[in-house]
């Protein structure tokens, strides 16, 4: 192995290794996202995938279709849906967050409105279904309905735990599932799934997806609190936003009562001062919450290499394990 | 036939007539929005289900497939499927609109919020596809993918339309397609699919259902400028939100320089003034767009009912027809 391939990040090895396939998606992609009636879809879509997202789980499909030696064109249709979906997941968020930034550009419903982001989500997602009737496969229409299913769920109800200090971890969990873990694990089944994967390596390769995007959420909670080191930058928008991220559920956990009031002021009432995310941040220390986090996510991301030793042996698997690892990365 | 049975109205009779697949489909509308997760997706859900719609889509899929002589259990999964479409299409229109009224009572995004109506919406749209799944039709989901579309697809073409002066009929049969005639012809024809019909009916009664959708939509367009006799109540909505709607449509082609300076005015700037309503009716009726407007809802219910003629002769065809007069008797 060269230096310049060992510098490269996991996923952007992951990338060259499926560097045509991922070009037949990108071209399905543009392809597809066109609307003979109403130009302005292809527009929102457009700022929206062109604006440089790693493609990560569209990835993992195509990874996981080549893994299990699937030799079709199916797996261009499915990522392509599985993007589809993830960019439809995204323009909702932001109407229902209110953004006004993702990564690094103005939001579509800044650009445009919220009826655009709403109406031309509706239409990926509509043409996401449209592209998997082309595989002719019920068996991945009913995954990927069951992970459209368990997305809206998961965002349901995190909409209706928010400020909520009694939030279990089990609630946090389905949560994560919902807003993240589903669409990974989807998107690796299905590439088994279309390759006639036999069922272990079918339900490793879920199992991968899932424990990855639960990893993966579980970093971005903690590194939103700085981590268990330094305070880094950026930190603090869940803290602003009072979202029940597993460090603050793991803190109100083993608080006091003078902490409790704490976080009832802060987190259920909304009432916010200068200092008070370094108390936070002192609270979730004292009880060990960013260390227990970061205990969690690596348990996960080692579960995510674990499943993967019932996969074929493949260059492929060597990527999707370091990329497991390296989703922890910043927090180990 | 007694004078009970004479005054009762068209759907009424095919309520009568599918009663008890009716009561199926509502069970299954109960039991299909539940969430083990999330309870605020059932209350949202039945906030808009209970609400007393006529339940005009799922009686069509019903309808097609007893007329086809349907005899499993599929049918009521389809109508099922077809009402969760709708509704969910309800609660986006709602956040698009902003709306606050629908059929009488506020709307869920009024008594949530915008974020329970999409996110809900998401999750009917997802649970349609689930129950599609179950049918194992392939065909089927095909159908409902490409009205889940073409739906989308009408209503951020309305979107971007809206206030256009330059808007063609051709333009406006695209929106109506997508808002309106989409889901009931697609609501025929999958109770066509499921039952086996052979493609000439399966073709007729998706004529029915698109020519229905087209004429009821026209004849509400016509009914917001009162209809081409008095001026009714409740008038005026679409002039006032700016909608281009036929008459407009057909008025604005006939103008001279005056009248669109007044449309310009008050539609596509939105500047309007006491008297601007009556004025917009008079222009309508001086170009006679009210009448051509009625004659072209009428050509469709008459169109609706000739498609019938290629489908086997039952009680229910003849409910059926009755619908399609029914619909525009209201400006005959």
């Amino acid at each position: 192995m060269s230096l310049d391939v060992a510098a490269t990040k996991p996923h952007e090895r992951l990338a060259q290794a499926l560097a045509p396939e991922m070009a037949a998606v990108n071209a399905m992609i543009r392809e597809r996202m066109a609307s003979e009636h109403a130009p302005r879809i292809p527009e929102v879509t457009a700022h929206l995938v062109e604006a440089g997202g790693k493609r990560l789980r569209p990835m993992l499909t195509l990874a996981a279709a080549k893994l299990c030696g699937y030799t079709g064109d199916y797996h261009i249709h499915l990522a392509t849906t599985v993007e589809f979906i993830h960019t439809a997941t995204l323009l909702h968020d932001d109407v229902v967050d209110e953004s006004d930034q993702r990564r690094g550009r103005p939001t579509a419903n800044l650009l445009w409105d919220n009826p655009s982001s709403v109406l031309v989500g509706d239409y990926l997602f509509s043409r996401s279904f449209q592209i998997m009737v082309e595989t002719g496969s019920i068996r991945v229409l009913g995954i990927l309905a069951d992970a459209s299913a368990t997305i809206a769920e998961g965002e349901v109800l995190q909409l209706t735990v928010s400020r909520d200090l009694s939030t279990s971890e089990d609630t946090y969990l389905k949560v994560v599932r919902g807003k993240t873990a589903a669409l990974f694990s989807a998107a690796t089944q299905v590439g088994a799934v279309i390759s006639g994967a036999d069922q272990a390596v079918e339900q490793a390769l879920y199992d991968y997806g899932d424990a990855l995007g639960i990893s993966f959420q579980m970093v971005d909670d903690l590194l939103d609190y700085g981590g268990t080191e330094a305070i880094g930058k950026n930190i603090g928008d869940d803290f602003r936003e009072r979202k029940l991220s597993l460090p603050l559920i793991k803190a109100i956990a083993k608080s006091d009562a003078d902490e409790m009031a704490f976080w009832t002021r802060t987190i259920a009432k909304g009432k916010q001062d200068d200092g008070d995310l370094e108390q936070a941040i002192a609270i979730m220390k004292k009880h060990g919450a960013l260390e227990a986090t970061r205990d969690e996510a690596l348990a996960w991301s080692a579960k995510a290499k674990e499943s993967l030793q019932s996969v074929p042996d493949h260059e492929i698997r060597t990527m999707l394990s370091d990329i497991a690892d390296y989703v922890v990365a910043r927090i180990n």
